[in-house]
């Protein structure tokens, strides 16, 4: 008999740790990413702040699994999934055959019907979005340094957060401690501390999915850092370098160079294709209905993971964080084991271990294991958590050292403006 | 009497420097440069091989210099120089005003006027060079995993360094040791080792700045790291993925995937302006003959230094290197102090410490205060004394970390493909 075919689309924590899992398994797996490497996004906005660099929180997928021998690593787009003929395709034409397909491509973010705002308010789900946000807050400094308009000065130090899900907490923190700490001194026509940071959120509390209490630790905690909440308010418009904003007792114009985008995602439009030839169903975010073993329906061969998936338990749809994709991973690769053993498999079960949102240098918030801590602690516990997170302990190793100095310093030496063609054109 | 006006143009090391140095001088400093950061460039080849992060070898010049009270950074592109009327002028069309000038705008590489080459044999100045070349590389290896064709697969297996200088032959190792040993077991359809890797150089010998016993070493030890030499070899072509290079017995046409030129570098051309305003001389490489004290003639106003200026020291030109331009920085500084004080100086002397190339993880050559050293003790030498050059003693914490780490695992965990338009747009 031949070896079952497992193919996985995404090197994310979903479809790394199915493959993982898988090498052990008697199949041939194929880990499909448009990337060579593995991100950690949770921590891509501190890319995007300069106190860490891309190469701290990703690690090469071919190093990663290069001791397992029945894995092997394609780098490639999938443009389309032929459900009926079992085949994924590439752009570059190659078709792979599979018997058990992992689909866990992840997300972006979401424009809610805007998608022309995407290149005024990026957001932050890859290594070129963190730098390209880097580069525009530290550029946003140098133009109010240079510009002698009052007005306009204003406008470069005012920065727009949009959405207070984890991502715009930690991010509006984290511009708040840059404009406050480590820039200062740095300038001197003006003073960084100036900056406003405002963070823009639709609910009536900052961290939504979180405990009550907790959003308003959080929220004391980002107002003890300058920035400014603004609650149940929306973004109703973005041009010409001014944003509109609904907030509850009426309408704001405000004039912002800088906007970040943290307020929704959208699962890869595989899912489109996946509900279209199978008949499960999507979600308004494009994520795919699985049943309770992550399967789609009448397709047990195809088994959708983490971002990607809405994944009901007890009624509540599990959040798209890593947690739930690495369990989810895991499940998918015992699940393969299993049926090759014959054996039957319980449904897919989330062992909640907790959740954290660290705002500033020495303040987080979080649960774990049920337990709510906050605080110098909870921070403590939110960068022992994220460490382990990290792939390869040579990353573990360089973002604790670069962390201990950081937090001793206040300095940030990884902030670096590049990318700009003007100025990385032909020399002086 | 109002305090003197310096202006420095360009922040590597003989701006930064000259910047330090005027620290405490009686006079308003303002550096400008296109980058918010001075970069050491002679470790480039490393980012372009996966081994360290561009952050790693990068520096604010705001937190740098934020301690100097009497000295500004400014973030322009400097488009002309008005030496009659005594203004630096920006491309945002400030000016800024000078009593004394220091011109330190560097070089960029050449193409011996084939501009047209620069697409397919990018050099290595800049961040962007480093981290494309970076892309080219990975790239190449992955076409070749994934194509069935025998010649395209030799074709993107062929890597050719144009150019034996230190940083050709840095490059040169760095990739064969990137295919031979970091890269192993990590593709399934081909074996990274089998990679070509050749070094073309025009002169008789690698190194040819260097002591002969030397070139002779050096190129021992890229043999022993795979690379094939090809002395008194010149490119003539660069054309659809061939490569026509004039060897002594003959034409041979070479397809290659991964070109990387390391062969002529060119002054900013700030150079020529400079030299048309004042009358000073331009060698073929754009730079300026200064006078025994850095100055251009009729001109004490402006001092140029680095590898912009051309400086004879009994009738032998001093190499565009960062000892010389961070000797040449001070001296600038020296110069104005002095002046003010009214006192006299005397020309400019090169203390030759020494210079130094790596070739792979444990081998080096050198001369180092006039001894020639090579092996093992060479490269231990030549890691440390880069290390102080590094600017920021963060820097030197995490570089430290990630070599000992490289050095024991060949890891190299920084090899991210980024910035392909390809794969940065939406999601899957």
């Amino acid at each position: 008999m031949a070896v079952p075919e497992v193919v996985i689309i995404g090197g994310g924590f979903g479809g790394l740790f199915a493959a993982r899992q898988l090498g052990n398994v008697p199949v041939n797996v194929t880990l499909i990413d448009r990337r060579n490497f593995h991100l950690f996004q949770a921590l891509l906005y501190q890319v995007a702040t300069g106190q860490l660099s891309p190469g701290n929180i990703a690690a090469p997928l071919r190093a990663i699994l290069k001791r397992q021998r029945n894995t092997r690593v394609v780098l490639g787009k999938v443009t389309h999934i032929d459900v009926p003929g079992r085949r994924v395709h590439l752009e570059d034409g190659e078709s792979l055959p599979y018997d058990t397909l992992i689909v866990a491509a992840g997300a972006r973010h979401h424009y809610f019907g805007h998608p022309e705002w995407e290149s005024v308010a990026p957001g932050l789900k890859t290594v070129e979005d963190a730098t390209e946000i880097r580069r525009r807050i530290l550029m946003a400094f140098e133009k109010a340094e240079r510009t002698v308009d009052e007005e306009e000065k204003k406008r470069c130090l005012t920065f727009l957060v949009v959405g207070a899900g984890p991502t715009g907490v930690e991010m509006a923190g984290a511009i708040s401690e840059l404009a406050r700490h480590t820039l200062a001194r740095n300038f001197r026509r003006i003073d960084p501390a100036r900056a406003r940071v405002l963070l823009i959120e639709g609910a009536d509390r900052v961290l939504p999915t979180y405990p009550d209490d907790l959003s308003a630790k959080a929220e004391r905690s980002l107002k003890r850092l300058g920035v400014e909440v603004w609650k149940k308010s929306l973004v109703t418009n973005i041009q010409d370098g001014r944003v509109t904003i609904q907030k509850p007792d009426g309408v704001e114009l405000l004039p912002s160079e800088t906007i970040i985008w943290a307020a929704g995602v959208q699962a890869s439009s595989l899912g489109k294709i996946l509900a279209e030839a199978t008949g499960a169903a999507l979600d308004r975010a494009g994520r795919v209905a699985v049943q309770p073993d992550l399967t789609l329906p009448g397709h047990p061969e195809i088994i959708v993971i983490g971002d990607m998936a809405i994944c009901q338990i007890d009624g509540k749809p599990l959040p798209g964080i890593a947690p739930v994709a690495m369990q989810q991973g895991a499940y998918a690769a015992n699940l393969i084991r299993k049926r090759i053993r014959g054996e039957a498999m319980q449904p897919f079960k989330f062992r909640d271990r907790g959740m954290m949102a660290t705002i500033g240098r020495a303040a987080a918030v979080g649960v774990v294991f049920g337990v709510r801590i906050s605080g110098w602690f909870a921070w403590l516990a939110w960068l022992f958590i994220h460490l382990l997170f990290l792939i390869e302990f040579e990353n573990r190793l360089l973002v604790l050292t670069q962390w201990a100095w950081n937090y001793f310093t206040r300095n940030r030496s990884a902030r670096l403006i590049t990318g700009d063609q003007q100025v990385t054109g032909a020399g002086y």
